[in-house]
Order: C-alpha cells, then structure tokens, then sequence
C-alpha cells in the first residue's frame, strides 16, 4: 500500500531531499509540493537536481492541500505551529522538521526563543523524532518533531553512555563542526562563497537554541538533566556535521567498554555504526548513517566520543522519513540510502 | 533474472562508483570485486562511504575470477587488455573503461600512445559504449570500451550536429572543465589539496588522448573526421565536466533550429535533457544525466554547444552499466540514477 | 612626495583590496574611504582582515570628500559617472574601477548597455587604462577607465600578436573562468556557497559586455575591429582569471614565434611573464602579475594563448594603482605585488 | 644593517612564506636557500607563486652554507637537530621551526616521540620562540625553538589566564581545526584533494605530539603543569588555525574580567588583538595576527576561549622571523605584515 505525502516547504535544502527520497521510496508517493515564495515555480526550476521538470508547487496554503496520509513540513521557525495544528485536526499525520515542537515545555521554549508559544498546548503531545532513542514514542503516533541536525549528532553519541550512567552530568561539552546547507538556501550576506570559502568560525557561541534541546534529549534518558556547553562552527563544505563530545567518566571505563555499550545500544540500529577509526562527514554524506567511536583518556578520566551525520540527512529529511516509516507501520529503514559516494 | 557481475579495478573512484550502482540495481549482483594494491582489504576500508564493511577485495589473477556475465574493467591505461581478452575467451562479457580499445585502428592507437598495441587484431571488434549515438552497436555485443569522460561531454554536445550536416568540420574547438576525481585516487604531488584549491589551470594542451578519440567519434556520424582543437582544465571541485564547444554553423540557423537538432537526436534518451538555462555540473553530478544547452552567434556564425555531465557516472560508471543493461538485454535505464543531490 | 587618496565604493571587495594596496605604498595615502550603505561603519566591521580597526567610513557625498590628489571609484556600474564628472571639475584625478568610460564612443555604449549614457560628451576622452599597451595614454593624464577583468587577460593575450598582425581578426574565441570575487560582494542567492560550490557554469553566454569591451582593446591597436566570441564561466574559488584564447594564425608560425611576439611586447613589462609552462591562477593571486603563455598548433593553423591574473589585483585594485602611478609620475610598480602565497 | 639569512627547507610551505617575509623583510636578505629532493631546481619551479625565477636552490650539506648571521630550519621531525647543533658550532645563530628543540627535558621528548633524542644535552638550553609570552629569553639569544601551529593557538588563547590563576588545572580542553597546509607539500592519498574536500574529521585524538607542548607551555607560566585534552580536525581548506579552548573559572569572573585580562597581557603585543566577535581564520591568513575572544558560561562556570591563527605565518614562518627580529635587535613587527585579504 502506498501512502500519500505532501510536502511544505519543498524549495529549501531539506524540502529537496525530501521529495528525492519520497520519490524513490517503495511506499510512499508525493501527492502534493507545497512552497512560500515559490509557489507556481516548476520543480525543474527550484530543483534542477532532481531532474523532473515539470512538476508544478503549490502553495502553503491548507485549502489547497489534498487529504494526504503525512505531511512533512520543512518551514522556517514558528511557521510551522500553525498548519501543523490545522493538518493534525484534519487527521493527517505530521513530521515537523522545524523546531516549534520539538521543546517539551513551555518554560523551555520561553527560555529558549523568549517568546511565547503560540500553541502552548500542544507541547509535550509531540514525539521527539529520533528513532534509535524513542522509537517506542514514535511507533503509530500521528505527529512528531524530527531532531535538530546538532542534537541528532550530540544525542547520539552521548544519550547511551548517560542513560548507563557511565559519563556525569557535569562537565559535558559538544563542539561541532557543520557544513553550510545547515543554514539553508536564503541569500545572507555571510553566506556567500565568498564569506564562507577558506576560512572556519564559531557562531552561537553559549546561546545556540540546540543547547537546550541536547540537555532536554539527556535528560530524558538519563536520572538527571545536565548542562551543557555547546560550539557550532561553520566549516567551508556544503554538507555533514561532526561533533566532538567531551564528558567526565563516572568510573574506570577502558576504550573498549565504551564502545561496548555504544555497540549494543545500537545493536538494532540500521543507521548506525560504531567504528574503530575516526568517523569523516564524506563517509555518511548522502545516507542516513551516523558513525560513532569514542576513546579514553585514563590521564584526566574523561572520554571523547565523535558521531559523524549528513545535516540534511539523518539531521533532517533523513530521519523525517525514518520516523514516517515508523508512524506509518513500514520498515523503518525503507527508502534510506546507506550507500553514498565520494569524492 | 540477476546476472552476476565482476568489477576489476573496484578499488578506485569509478570502481566505487560501479560498486554502489550494481548493489543497488534491480538486475546486477556483484559476484567478485577485484583490486591490484587493494586485494585482500576490506571494502569499509577502502570505500567506507559504501556503507558495507565485510566484503572482502580479492586479486586481478584471472583465475581467481569466478564465471560471471560480465565484468567491468576498471583499470589504469595498458593494464585492461589481457584480463579482458582472457575473460572475452571464457566467455565473459567486457565492459572496459579504460582506453585500450577505445580507438578503432592501430594507427590512431599509435599516433596516440607512441605505442604498440599488445593486441592489435582486437581494435575494431570493440563496440564504442555511447548508447545515445552507438545503441545499435553495443546491444547483445559482447565487448564494449566506454569512451572517455571529456569525449563522452563533447560528443554528446557535437555530434547530433554533425551528423546533420549543420556544422563545419573545420574550426571546432572544445573547450572543457573537469573535477578532480578525473585525474584517479593516487597520490600525486599535483593533485593534493594544497596543489588545486583556489585554482584553475589548463592541463594537456593540443596533446591530450580525449582528442583523437573525439575526432574518431564525430567521424563516425559525419562525412569526414574533422580537426578539433581540445583544451582540458582542471577546476577545485570533486566530480562534473563542463564542455564547452565552439563550431562554425553551414547555413544559415537559429538557436531554436539547433535546438530542434538536439531535440529530436534525444527524443528517446532517457539521460539526455536539452534545457534553455546555463547547465551547471551541479545539476546532474550524483546521476547518469547529460544536459545541454546551444546559443548561435549569428555575427560570427558560429554556435556555442554545452554539456555538463558527472565524470564518474555519465563519464564513466554510469555509462559503463548503461551499456551492460544493452549488452544484458534488460531496461537501458535500469538501476542508473536520474535524481542528484545538491549542494 | 606623499599623494593624497580617496576610495570611494571602499566596502567592497575591490575597494578593500585598494585600501590594502594605498596603505602599504610607499607615495601614496589614504585620506578618504566613502562608502554607500556601510557609511559610518569603522574599517574593522567592514574588512577585518585589514587589521585597522578604528577608520571611520565616510558616506559617497562629493562635498564630504576632500581636496585629494586621486580618487579611485570602485562603484557599482552607472553610479561612478556623476561623481568622476564632479571630481574632475575640482581638478582631483580620477580612475574608475567600473565600466562607465570604458568603451569608447555613444554607439558602442548604447549597444552594450542599451541605454543612454549620462555624460556622452565624456566618452573616448579617457584613457583606457590598461598600461601594457597604452601606457602612452595614461601618463600624465587626469582621468582613466580601469579594464574589466575579462578583457585584462584577454587582451594581455592576444592584442601583441593582434598588433603583429600574427593572427586573424576572423575566429577569435575567448573562453574564461572566474573566481567567484568577480561578482562582487552583495548577497545572491545564486553566490550563495551552497549554490557555488563543487559546480561549474557559464554564464552571460554570447552577451557580456566585456565583449565589445575586449572588441574595441584589439582595434586599438589593429588594422580592424575583429568580432569576439566570449564566454565566461564560474568556477568555485575566490580570485583568479583563467583565460584561454583561441585565433587563427595568419601565417606559418611555430610556437617559439609566437612566444616572441609575446616576449618583445612585454620585454619592459614589469607585471606580465611569458612562460613555458601552463598558467595557474594560484601562482598570481595576491599579486599584480600576468602570466602567458601560448601553443600553436600546426593542424588547424590555430594558436592557442593562456592568461592567468588576478581579477581583483590585475583585474581591478592592482590595475587601478598601476595606472595611478602613472598619472602622478611614480614608478610604475610602485607599491605593486609581486610574490603571492600558497596555498 | 642587513642580516643575511639562510633558509633551509626552502622547498616547503614554510620554507617558501620565509623567503617572502624575508625578501620582503627591510633588515634582512636571504643568503642563501637550502632543499633535500629540490636541491637544484630553481625557485621559480618550485615556488613559482614568488615570482622570482632563476634563483638556485642549493642542498642541506652544511659546507655550502655561507656564514650567515642566522638560518632558519624549517625541516621534517628529526632532521634538524644535528644542522642545528653544527650551525650554532660555527656561531650562527638558529630558529628552529620544527620540532627538535621545543620540549625542554629528555622525559618529556621520549615520552612524546618515544625514541631517544639525539642530543639530550641541547634540551632546555632553547628559547619557546613565542614572544608575546616569551621574549624575555628570546631577546639576545642564539638558539629558538619555534612553537608547534596548534600550541600558538591554544598558549595564546589560555596563558594569560593561566598565568593569572583565573583558570583552574583541571579540565582544559583545545579543540582545533586546521587546514591543510599545516600537514606539509609531500604527496599523501589522505591530503588529495578528492580526499580532504567537503569533509572533516579529527585525528591525532588523545594522542597528538602537540598537546604535550601546551602542557609544557602553560606549566612555564602557572604554578602548575596542567593535564589537558586536545583534539585537532582537519578542515577543507588550505590556511589558518581556529582553536576552541574550554577550562573551568576559578572564580566568579564575568565575560568583561576575562576579557580584561587577555587585553592587559597583550596590550604590547603588536600581533594579537582581542575582539568582541567570533574570530574568523579568514580574518588572519596572510597575516602574523592572532584574534582572540572569550565567552563566560554562568551556570557551568567554564569559559570558552577562541583563538584564529595563519598557520603558516603565526603558527611558523612568521613567528620564526618575529623571533628573528628579538634575536638580531631588530623592530619585533619588522617585515611582518598584518592586513591580509579577502576574499
């Protein structure tokens, strides 16, 4: 059975893979490509990578969209709350790949955005959308918010060794390197090529909005919610994210220990592998893989553990449509490329 | 029905590349992979980004090679002529990337290589694998030698043209750009990152191989093999070509009626696309597209041809299991990706 | 003897790189930086890399500009021609990075730009400014029209052997790549690093108006205006012009005579090198230097000529200084570049 | 007075930046340029970016070395201890860029390269050339020791508050990106460019030979050595040093303290500046300035301090002559430039 799937904001970064990896799953189909400032544009036009021409978008407004099974909504922050709620009412599954849904409560979204929400309600009855994690949330449930692209990265590095209890809630420090797509398609001056090119910065230095959203992913599995320091950097590629995680070992832990637990933490995982070498953005870029591996350091107890994704992948359309299979009853893995290629 | 397939050369960039398109082809399986330097890795060492750790990289010793339908060579020039008249004996259908039976007499061999070709009788018997231009050839032939990247750009933008009589054999000059993975994965001083970033040169001037075998090419279609003058650079990125071709036009033509000319050659290609817009190496990198574009000058009377493909699929991989499936009898267009990923 | 100086248009690319260029020369400074929407910004917002913060940026108003010596107008295309009218009327020198007196008579104006110029009277009454062949022109003068980038190399290449009568005005093509510094600094989407990056494409095919720019150069010092074939690509780096020119050769030539030609017109030169070898771009980036070098081929009777400079240095800050030195009686090389760094 | 230098290891990255700093230099003529493998060539071949052709590379052989007033050894790991101890012998003084003489006791170099040093008595009789901590034992002496890129970065970025005992012992992370320049000129497959472009990845992790040398560095101006944890990554482009350092605060310090305290230790320093923005590598290549910043986390109590860095210029040719400078009595910033361009 295939299920219908519209797609809003279909012209940005994650909007295009979206409606590449609809278009080659077995069971889904997209019924509907809806867009702000591109509506009426040809597919061909806003995607000339996707080589199919003709295909017109539509525009976000809901009359216009069909009674789909899913919709993913690929919208810029606070666009998305308001259809999401309109298609939910119309009983159609929802994946929001932005981050209206994904704070569970209203003094964290206050804190983070320092605004109010304008569905306070509604936080908390949303699945946070990373599968290896919270499939159990996920499985059957009729809306859900797919991770950050930084979250997806940190939580799953750290969230099995802070769920053993084996790393302390004290002292956890990400620092992460991506890729520019992160930032999206828009025209901004600091993301020129020649803005970009050649030459690496922090940004959101102690006040990124994935901060909170990593401590609330810890906090679920773990006894305690921890603090946590975050970096993201803009590195002068298109694509990939690494982070480097830092954490206190709560006890003697050897390499090999931690990798244990990373190992069988994701024993079922389809996405992801835990590696002796040190994971490269170019081995995942293009899949929904992930790559993990961690080392000790005996001298000051602390381990270092390194996960490798695709931002746009399993940091964003990726793992949408991993979280679709699973509300929709398909296998999770279906219609996920593996394999990428390089260079 | 699954045709088993072997890859010798699986170690290299378009090795990888063959790789991934068999695994995920509908028909093909790959039964052996086989490597010079590379034998007896495993593949998660040599092409991690394939996601497919276990499989083991055996030899180029022909004995080791099971009885396959066919197999890809995909080795440094001189080094595909013996293993491909050894497995041609056994039966074994060739596909050969490499340029040892592209040119079609010892003549044009030798004025290429300033060498003797090892096995002289064989030039000739080898079907040229450009499907748009070749179908009739390669189907249910046994032997094909896939053209060069650059050649496979220029012919494609030239020879429907040609073939039509619209444009002069004198004073057609290509004028190319290419990625680096073109030059191959060894390490070489020139092709390090600190040698091509930030920079463009020509490489091969009035003396590159792609040149005789273009000349080849055009003769093939047209009334007489014409002089064309081939300037080849190599630009900072990883994968696409972009020729761009000059012509003197026979009569008096639009843009539209060279348009019509191109149009009605590609009909029935399922990866040639003629579009009004600029193609760009983004557009089809990650697919086994081609697309082209022609403007006239009528000042001058000249046309300006231009074609952008994925070096490593349109220009090498991709075309390579393009003529498998003719040679295979199965669907031309099976397991060759027409949707790209960008940025 | 210190000159005073005023940057107006010192926001951009090719005005930070005049800033740079008059702070470290010997007989100039900088008593002036105007600018249009970063006015009232400090130098150290604008160009952190030039490492002096606290200079205030003055807005392009004529009457905030003071008694200089020269101006330097790095403005974008129509916006430089009233306020050089109004500087030359106070007796300030002006050289004009844009493209507002370049060509050289209303007709040639009206069919690039198709419009009218504002000040026609103006037109052919300043010098082109490109001092390896009209250094005569320039010397002494009071208002200079800085080449485009294209046309520097272009002409560099081609005008010695144009002038010999060496090749023909018939055939003559132009194919050039670009870094992207080129296109200036504002934000577009289509400059964007993620739309930039890891592709290639031309660009303004058959109708950039550096053609009839580079038409008019060879016509200068031609027997007739020849008709130019001209396409530019993009190509993912930031500086660096790639010109490779093709001509028919009027006579029996070989490569060594050609290379002459080209070493007797630049034997007193002290930016332009004729080599043996192919050109790299990064071998003059971050200098005021040209290198050339051509190949004949004796099949098609064609020459071959390569340029590789520097689009904002040769191509535009470089050039502008250069001639500068020269309308105040400097030697000519004075404060110019000429060893580079790479990578 | 001119001081003639001798350049030995001329043929690298660093080799070629000295003998642009030092021909470019007001107070110091290079004497003579040393290679192993480019003994022979001319400068032009192999750095033809300089600019200047005919110049002839002579060998190591110490007998060919003029008697300069100092050499710079810019030589593999290893190779420049036994030319160091000779030249000193023969009284010309030496600055070392590797990494013979930087650790100052025999336990410490055996534990980081395992292997004995070849003249353990030289060990702690070399000055750590970095002079804005240093140049007390700089200034007069004969011998230095150039500091590593990475310990450049992070001493900068973390002495001063070491040294005021703001930050504890415990805890110190660097997290660095560097680009590729930094891993040397000779052909590796991991340093092609379809190897490092558009991805990253750490190496070194726990274990690089850097890390060792910070220890030592801030040991040599706090009350005690501290243990630190350092993870370098390589990024896809060619110059500069970002370095993310991480320590707990000894106390209640606000962003304003720490920043106070980096701009007392360096308000002589005519290289470094303290900026209120994320420091960009871009900001710096090409230059001998190191930008630093500093963020305070209230609720962690840990600050996050950033350091940009040219990696071939403040991270080693520039640095070596600075310390040249302090050596001969010549102006510390002599010959050193600090506004690079962009883009």
């Amino acid at each position: 059975m295939t299920h219908r799937i519209a797609i809003l904001g279909a012209s940005g970064y994650a909007g295009g893979e979206l409606i590449r990896l609809v278009d080659s799953h077995p069971d889904l189909e997209s019924s509907y490509l809806g867009a702000h400032r591109k509506a009426g544009s040809t597919l061909g036009n806003v995607h000339p990578q996707l080589g199919g021409g003709d295909r017109s978008l539509g525009s976000l407004d809901p009359d216009e969209i069909p009674d789909v099974d899913l919709a993913f909504l690929a919208l810029p922050h606070g666009a998305s709350a308001a259809p999401a709620v309109e298609l939910l009412d119309r009983g159609i599954r929802v994946v929001d790949l932005g981050s209206d849904f994904r704070l569970d409560t209203v003094a964290r979204y206050v804190a983070a955005y320092d605004a109010p929400h304008p569905y306070p309600e509604e936080l908390g009855t949303w699945a946070y959308g990373l599968p290896e994690l919270f499939s159990d949330q996920i499985i059957g449930i009729d809306r859900v918010a797919a991770p950050g692209c930084y979250p997806t990265s940190a939580l799953l590095a750290l969230a099995p060794l802070y769920a053993a209890g084996v790393i302390s809630a004290e002292g956890i420090i990400v620092d992460s390197m991506s890729g520019v797509s992160g930032a999206g398609r828009g025209a901004k001056e600091n993301l020129m090529f020649g803005a970009v090119d050649e030459g690496v910065a922090a940004y959101g230095i102690l006040g990124h909005r994935h901060q909170p959203e990593m401590e609330q992913g810890l906090g679920a599995v773990g006894a305690t919610e921890p603090q946590i320091i975050f970096t993201p950097h803009l590195v002068p590629m298109q694509r990939g994210i690494l982070s480097t995680c830092y954490a206190s070992l709560t006890g003697d832990l050897s390499r090999n220990d931690v990798l244990a637990v990373l190992n069988a933490a994701y024993a079922n995982a389809p996405f992801v592998d835990v590696i002796d070498q040190s994971p490269q953005t170019r081995w995942v870029v293009g899949t929904n893989r992930a790559l993990l591996t961690a080392h000790v350091d005996p001298r000051t107890g602390r381990v270092v553990v390194l996960a490798a994704i695709d931002n746009l992948l399993k940091g964003a359309a990726g793992q949408a449509v991993q979280c679709a299979n699973l509300m929709l009853g398909i296998d999770e893995a279906a219609g996920l490329p593996t394999a990428g290629w390089m260079p």
